[in-house]
């Protein structure tokens, strides 16, 4: 069996361990930032682990409300500027923790003073030791150059992170409630395999969410590209509409996360509007009357809670990736021209 | 003629008016955001708009050193939450003015005391109306669906903003000459035209760039995406290691933005890998090694500051778009299932 999916099939194990050695930390980190009087979340990441920080991104400032910025580390390495970071709390994560880019950010950040955190898979990595806080992924070597556990786990610890930051002991409970929870989320395994087939000759797709579950498209975007070579583009469902949208042909394949909650109405005009110009439907939802729109369907366990349901959703989405990979008669562990260790300058 | 290429080239003429109008509000700006020791800088913006944003997020940090967050606007909206903004210069753009979502962000930052800045081509726009501060493009009615000269408009002012709060007479001068230069850029119109043709029958299509001139790559995709239905996909070179280099096989049409300055040696390196890799090379650039790496090569006017270069990127990604489109027979004015006035809530 291929590592990707046997690494996708640990996730609960990996999301029911991963708070307790981060326990303390995500304690003290809260603690030392309200007395620091943070003003600003500063996230530096790349690639997979972007797209944890593109998820806490919106869930820091929908729950803390704090503004948050996700850093171009090219100001930092390219121009040799950095900004006045001194009164922000600042967030390197990278699987590898080795990410030269990411590292740079922390360091710049540690001689201003400011209150640092990395969260990375290795305690012993550059990044660990430079920022002043360490979150540990906690996941077990990830063999696949897929990233996939990794990044759940990054999430994972995140929202505990936000959980903590707002006293919020019933996204504590949700949070503890997730791991069988997502357990119960890969049980369509069969089905995403079953229905891979169908798309074993696409060249590209569009994939659409709105609010935190962007950071899923994104996510998924990538793990498509990564592991089958399709050409997969994510887009804001907001964004879509400026511009993108004239792209939209018939029987253009688009993958819409669109679960209950806030943004439920937005998925529905969305898939609306998809259907009227003759796209093909792939719907990911625990919603009947969309998940009943899509060509194919993947239904996620039940949530109306936007901090939750991105786990479910990057669940299908890796699961798809990797099938289809496996249709595509290719190997998701190891991409053409990647590695798993991507050091950026 | 199509109005889009009109447009385009008005854009000399935009941008040798559009400051004058706006020089003293420029000043007051700067003088009430050092007044208030605004320690944040939050954009909020939607499509071509929003990669001005993405070029003041770079061009602020590394002139000004001051942290750049860019607005995620369904926080506000679908989400009904806003982050502590008192401490921020918030600043929305929009050709139109009359984005609802920008503009729910401005009341927001009002509400709690921000500095606000608009940046719109309506005087009387909502947007407009509800910030502190108006900029105002003075482009002339833009009667394409796809922007141009409003977006340079748009750029323009922020950089003068830039040049004004760091009090930087060699940047100002840089960009009072702007409009001279830009008109040359705009001198290998017959060049692109003849090239175009060669692009006739492409499908999808990658556009890279490093640093500030991101910000063009996206803008670039969005042009050709939404002119002429290719699928046109934007990275930073530096993300684009994380995963999208698996897409590229061989004739795979890649569009680089490399021109001289920091960014130099990573567009060279790109360009390495991409020949490698058996990717066709469209360079737009003003270092002759790169322009002979092309299959297709546009040459820029020479500059080494990614302050100015992004201008005549931009002008090449415009005639490029627009002379496709031409080459494709379809009007570029008015595209499939857009409207000239996108209002996402």
């Amino acid at each position: 069996m291929v590592m990707m999916w046997n690494e996708i099939m640990e996730q609960p194990a990996v999301m029911a361990r991963c708070f307790e050695k981060n326990k303390n930390t995500v304690a003290e980190i809260v603690k030392q930032a309200k007395n620091q009087n943070i003003k600003l979340i500063y996230i530096a990441a790349r690639g997979t682990s972007d797209h944890a920080a593109v998820y806490a991104r919106y869930v820091f400032e929908i729950t803390m409300g704090i503004p948050v910025a996700l850093a171009a580390p090219s100001v930092f390495t390219v121009y040799g500027r950095q900004p006045d970071l001194s009164n922000a709390l600042v967030i390197g994560i990278s699987q590898s923790g080795k990410a030269a880019d990411v590292l740079e950010v922390l360091k710049a950040a540690n001689r201003q003073g400011a209150l640092t955190v990395s969260i990375t898979n290795f305690e012993d990595s550059p990044m660990a030791a430079e920022a002043k806080y360490h979150l540990f992924c906690d996941a077990g070597l990830e063999k696949s150059v897929a990233a996939t556990k990794t990044f759940t786990s990054q999430i994972y610890l995140l929202a505990r992170l936000a959980a903590e930051w707002t006293n919020d002991n019933k996204l504590h409970g949700e949070l503890s409630a997730l791991p069988g929870q997502m357990a119960k989320a890969l049980e369509i395994a069969d089905i995403i395999k079953e229905k891979a087939e169908r798309y074993r000759y696409m060249e590209h797709c569009f994939v659409l969410s709105r609010g935190v579950n962007y950071s899923i498209a994104l996510e998924a975007a990538l793990k498509i590209q990564e592991t089958t070579y399709v050409k997969a583009k994510a887009y804001a469902t907001s964004d879509f509409y400026h511009g993108p949208f004239a792209m939209i042909e018939r029987n253009v394949p688009v993958i819409l996360f669109a679960p209950e909650g806030p943004t439920l109405p937005y998925g529905k005009e969305m898939a609306l509007k998809l259907a009227d110009a003759g796209a093909e439907l792939v719907v990911v939802s625990n919603n009947r009357e969309l998940l009943d729109m899509g060509r194919s369907s993947f239904e996620i366990p039940y949530t109306d809670n936007d901090i939750i349901s991105p786990f479910f959703n990057v669940a299908v989405a890796q699961m798809f990736a990797c099938r289809l990979a496996l249709a595509r008669s290719l190997d998701p562990d190891k991409p053409r021209s990647l590695s798993k260790v991507t050091i950026t300058k």
